[in-house]
């Protein structure tokens, strides 16, 4: 096991890198002055990739690796790995579902009230003094009750659902085909027509070639003045520069934003506006949940070693 | 109608003001340069309060007014109001429940969220250009799971419970008595004992004698630096000074506070600190709410002038 050469992308969690050393062989590809050169004097040692939604698994990594027998990505996205020329090339791909589901899904509730109440802004409103000097932050709007669509009914989006439900909001949610099994929530086939029935609209699903800018122009102006956009899913699923325009113009009500198209790049329009909360990736960002997601890579390279069955693979 | 005068203590919604304005004879307390002079100069024509939770009907209101019928107050809890007195002088009294149980539990929700996982803080990076020149913001703690504890088993404490459930969190709670409704939530007959069992500790009793600083140096050690304090009740129920000391020592672990001792004077210690969110009293600040809250005040004023019964009597 200690011969199994771990290439990992970037730095993660601390316990994530020091369990990859003392088990496997480690490469560090972030040290490395010139990339490039990295993987081609290590490429014979390296057996797997370990990478998450930022730097994963690109075709430029995978080409350089001809023992590459594994892709273990710390995240549950797969946006970032080149799944055809996995599939293609015979690597195994796993990711880590399921243990982030409660930490991303409490993030978008957190970011619907902060958003809907300003609590960021009327926190600031009170570390300012300004509540002595000017008075009380201004009266905000209602959350419960109000209608919740959903892109993507998967594990967070439904996860999601059950939490918007507890504050009476009604749900309901746009994906490729119906879910029988949740008839309380109301299907919409088309995103535009989802965005208009919905008062806070949360981006949960994949990015793919399919679903990327699925929040367009058309549907930013389907929610409208008094409408919120919540994002947790990858930055790409929405035109970002038309939701900007938009939010800035008064067209959008406000966002709550965890991901951006250009991350860690963050338009700086959006920096004066109090209808935003702009967080950096932190979906899954909890000592439980990284601990959970780590301990899920492991696995999944412990099991591929010992010609195990994979504990959540992909491909 | 028009003739009947009332008190209202200080400026509220335009929409209460206009609407009492138009419907009886308004005295705008808070206008006056002398208040005593004031009172005294129009008690005569004065039947009715109208405060809130942070100016009410104090006994020197009610002594200075001979003629008043009736305290509509603005606000839920009680505390502002010299009930005994009122109900010696057979003065009737109303409060706004029900209307505003909603967004108040939705703001501890998000009080939770929001100082457990950091986001007011985590806005912050984004907007200070520290996720491109710091890099990710740290690691938080997971919300759900968690148990949350509940002082005081209301309305309000009712509705937090009901959400926190939809996070997968064990409820605890104390009150004046066991509630034999609520077997899937945990009873503890001590506040202390309910601070050791629990993660999380929610503040949402009334404030009366029996409850001024309820949460005392004893809870506060008992809740410890893992546990997250929650104060959406009013300040008087926190021991303050204690609390901000345990803040600044880590002897607490967080604090989310829309409600303060002395408000709006807020301890200026605690604004340097990353695990505190801090709510300049907002709970039921939104649109809908106060419309709803002000609808109640005038609907219990017009009751009471034409002698039907009152919406929500208190006394």
């Amino acid at each position: 096991m200690e011969s199994f050469g771990v290439l990992m992308t970037q730095p993660m969690m601390p316990y994530l890198q020091e369990e990859i050393s003392r088990r496997f062989k480690i490469f560090k590809l972030w040290e490395a002055p010139n990339q490039a050169k990295f993987l081609s004097e290590n490429a014979a040692s390296i057996q797997a990739i370990v990478g998450d939604s930022a730097v994963g698994a690109k075709a430029e990594f995978i080409d350089a690796l001809p023992n590459l027998e594994i892709v273990a990505t710390c995240s549950v996205g797969l946006d970032a790995i080149d799944l055809e020329m996995c599939k293609e090339k015979g690597i195994r791909v796993t990711n880590t579902p399921d243990v982030l589901t409660d930490c991303v899904a409490d993030l978008t509730i957190g970011l619907i009230i902060c958003t809907i109440r300003q609590l960021h802004m009327a926190d600031r409103h009170v570390r300012e003094g300004k509540w002595i000097t000017f008075g009380n932050y201004k009266l905000t709007t209602r959350f419960s009750g109000k209608t919740v669509g959903i892109i993507g009914l998967g594990r967070i989006g439904l996860a999601i659902a059950r939490r918007a439900e507890a504050f009476g909001c009604p749900i309901t949610y746009y994906s490729r085909s119906e879910k029988p099994d949740f008839r309380n929530y109301k299907y919409y086939s088309n995103v535009t027509e989802l965005a208009t029935n919905s008062d806070i609209l949360v981006v949960a699903c994949p990015l793919t070639e399919e679903t990327h800018h699925i929040i367009s122009l058309q549907v930013i102006e389907a929610l409208g003045p008094q409408g919120v956009l919540v994002n947790i899913g990858r930055g790409a699923l929405v035109d970002e520069p038309e939701m900007v325009t938009a939010l800035l113009d008064g067209r959008l009500g406000g966002a709550g934003i965890d991901v951006f198209e250009h991350e860690p790049e963050v338009p700086m329009e959006l920096f004066g506006l109090d209808n935003v909360v702009l967080v950096p990736h932190v979906g899954s960002a909890t000592w439980e949940t990284r601990k959970e997601m780590a301990d899920l890579v492991l696995g999944n390279l412990e099991a591929h070693v010992l010609k195990k069955p994979l504990l959540t693979a992909v491909v």
